[in-house]
């Protein structure tokens, strides 16, 4: 028999995204919608743990939507990594009578709510939260959208004064393991090269590169650098190396950083975060537990926690060679 | 036999819109890494007709995948509906030597390629190119995502000063004959009555739904209006309509307008235009002729001519429901 | 003697603008700075009246220096131009113990202000928030550099399609009575005529100025015009009389409207608010009343309420040299 | 008497700035305007000595008031240091037949315009461009507003994700020598500290003003570091210090960097930019030469470039204030 969900608690956990907001006001109105009480857990698994929760309606979390960051903070937790503090976690959640909760995150966070799940048969929900669209289950994670167009932006400032002075810029941003924002905001910016983690270029093929993009006419010139790249230098190291090497540009690095993580939402993201929190507490509500909520085909969907946290999201190596041949 | 491809002409059409640059620099650039000679057609049709034709190379367009507008310009042709408009275009093109020609715009723009690839048997492909995404054959058409944004945060900065003041605003957005663009910003603005084409709400139904929202507590509001709503008032109309019928607010109209035509492309369009230029030309190369190239889940793909100005681009039905769930 | 202020109330009042909230956390904070509890006034006079006052400390204030609107909220109140609603404002004051007020709003505000003042020799001090920079005693009234900002982009983006169509536009921007906002936006965004209501061009000229720019080889146009413009037709009318009498160009129209008074403010404005803020209550701390808080030569500065309300802020006839000078 | 005017060249020289284009095209325009030739130098005095010129007219300066960077591109020049440099620049600027120029740039480029003066009798004037405003006889430099605002709103995104997660910021911007960007983005993006170079504010102050501004019940915090502040430490190792010595918060660093050098020019600098063109030709016009163009009380005005590069742009000791009293 369908055990009837009452109360739902939301919480935002990992690194933050722009987009978090409104998906937390999607999950309060859903339960609202639905005549299901919805309490926000403040600075993710830790505050699950410390019992830091507060009933929330639908205008709790009005003039929230444009809002970049979370209302509810975010945190990583150690001692949800624990027995003990996931016990703790779950004497907290019934002690407030919350039924199920709905976590919004990266794989970290998914990975303990299947453990917790599996611990106390405990109904979760996961709605993919990262700039980095690292999650593999949906072809756009809450922020990814709008942490391309803050770097694209950024980027195009620099190349104002690349241009004027006839530069070569390094430019970093954000993707540990994975290339798409890299890859995403190369093309968007007109970089003449792109450095990956899924794709090692090599020092020299760079150099290669760099000249012949010299020789065909261009007087300045931006290399977008993902934060993993794998020809295994920082993004400061990779400058000094080509300056060293290559007379012809003058070098400078910029690393966009964790402006990427903040903003307002794009419209894209806005609205992928209010058709999630629909999907996630709906999900519940008819009984699922231990999905992630995605995007795939523009339609929702549903992938579970395992194969969200296992899978991996790869690059679109369309792309790459788009990138190619844009950089002629 | 294949025909060998040799110069490739480019041009924009109908209404701009963000985007169309980045498409044209990977007309051009894709062109010149197939070793194939590119030439730029000013005014659309109307160029065509009048030999407006400029050879272009990898570096004449350079700095402009950022930029709004096209640098080709764009124009309604009322001489190519006609056969000897369309003659006479043939005859330019033949002496220019131009072998095929991709087209940016709409639906009008590639009914006018049909009906001359049918009377020339002239090699063509396009490229969507149109804020209203309303052609069928793709999910995202070039500069909607980039008008979305723009809108959203127009009625960001509107929010402000109608919250301040306790007032309503009906706001219109672009959008002829579909809703795709008032349905997504009016989500993304977290609007509390959204009016499109394709659903009509009636009057007294929108007057429920204004004093509901008020009676739950919300002092402001905001209703989006697609410029083809079906309630078959324009959004002045609208407004004093209301006005008349409510005393609770304070009602004020604003038009968001032409610029949502304009600005830099966001980081999905201009890598969307980079994706639909190479596919364009190489689908050209290996002997396509009469597509429109279009994304669909997320990846290139074609669609011929006829079925994509026949075709419907429908509007998403689940969000239509979320935006009920969020407005409660 | 110096009788001591311990509590002061704020308000905001009239049309709202960028940096209201910026004000108010000043007051805020610089009262918390002085040990002086300050009290928030909500919805201006109105609120006053109905002692609708909520206690404020530097916590109350955090996360909105970079908000449009403001968080008091804004009204315009007919009651407080009456006796009777002055008495029941004082009494509600006095019940409240505050001692004095700082109200940020325009010259209707300040009139308030003053006559209260003279009626209850009631400490008060303005700070000129309103977007249209009308008030003397001040080169920068609150919120007119991000409305000026908000403009130009407006007009950027309308220019992009402009552009790309060769067509004319008539773009209205805020300012009744003057033609601050417009003079300086049409310098900004490079627009080749201004109109506004300190200058009849008249329809001839306009005309005229119109055909030169088209001979000189500009292929579209932008007019900024004034609400207020003295030509007498309406930014509609204007439109459509061009048309009719210059083939030359397609006429569009674009009202910017009330986007102009929210968004996020300026780094200027939010300085400036921080600014007036510590003036009025240190003003009001040593004594002083009945004074509008100004910038004058960068310098924080204070003009008496009567000055204030009688003088005029005077357009900058250097600057429409330079218009014309850069429209050749 | 007067030596007529018949050709002027104009330059950017040193760091770019936002508003570069605005006053190349002001000074191109106004040279039309009174009938004087105008050729663009490029690449500042490097071009100059190698007669990089090229005759511009009111149409070679269109769509640039709102780009940044300089379409002119900029350079430092060493050989202009030398009197063989400057020789040969005088005999190129002889031979193109220009009788006096215009640079647009800092104060290392009017001590190189100056000295050209003394020793060839060459008519030029300056507009202060720079993003520092670190140049006395102006109370604003070109590009200065622009880089307030591109920081502010990098510092924005960036508190997003620091209240998200309770962190400390260290955020540097640009600014030397001189601390004008740091105290004025600082005071705008409601920063709890500011570092500039003007006051030595001491570590252990700094940690006793964050231990205060903890226990005040702030949980995140944003300094603003200057480049070039006193406190002897580059912002990693001012964070790596704090974070020894300060267990309350997670403590992270940004570097806001290049950015802030580019983008499109606020609605100020153009204006700026378009009167300081206006007046620097004209004064050559009637005469005038050694001498940078200012903005003095709202009025244009001539500062004699000895007294412009010798001067000290000082730190409006009133915001350090208004600064303090903000972060209770």
């Amino acid at each position: 028999m369908l055990q009837t969900i009452k109360k739902i608690g939301v919480l935002t956990s990992g690194g933050d995204s722009p987009g978090m907001n409104a998906a937390i006001r999607s999950v309060v109105r859903t339960c609202a919608f639905h005549d299901i009480e919805c309490y926000g857990i403040y600075r993710g698994y830790e505050g699950m743990i410390e019992g830091d929760f507060e009933k929330m309606d639908a205008r709790s979390v009005k003039g929230i939507i444009n809002k970049g960051g979370t209302i509810l903070k975010s945190a990583r937790s150690k001692k949800f990594r624990t027995k003990e503090g996931r016990a703790e976690a779950h004497k907290q959640l019934k002690k407030a009578g919350i039924d199920a909760f709905v976590v919004i995150g990266g794989d970290g966070s998914f990975t303990g709510a299947m453990i917790f799940n599996q611990e106390y048969n405990f109904p979760v929900m996961g709605i993919p939260g990262t700039i980095d669209n690292d999650i593999f289950g949906t072809t756009h994670t809450l922020g990814y959208d709008t942490a391309l167009n803050t770097a694209v932006e950024a980027i195009d400032k620099i190349r104002d004064t690349a241009s004027s002075h006839n530069r070569l810029f390094f430019i970093e941003v954000m993707g540990r393991d994975v290339g798409h924002i890299a890859l995403n905001v190369g093309v968007g910016a007109g970089a003449e090269e792109i450095l990956i983690p899924e794709e090692d270029l090599g020092l020299d093929r760079l150099l290669e590169s760099l000249r012949r993009s010299k020789r065909s006419g261009k007087s300045s010139s931006i290399v977008v650098v993902a934060e993993g790249d794998k020809i295994g230098k920082n993004v400061f190291e990779l400058a000094d190396y080509v300056e060293e090497n290559m007379t012809e540009y003058e070098v400078r690095v910029s690393v966009v950083g964790h402006m990427q993580r903040g903003g307002s939402p794009s419209c894209f993201d806005r609205v992928l975060a209010s058709r999630m929190g629909v999907k996630a507490v709906e999900s519940l509500i008819i009984g699922k537990s231990n999905y992630m909520v995605g995007l795939k085909n523009d339609v929702m969907d549903l992938t579970p926690f395992d194969q969200a946290v296992k899978g991996k999201s790869k690059i679109n190596m369309e792309l790459i060679r788009v990138s190619d041949i844009m950089t002629i």
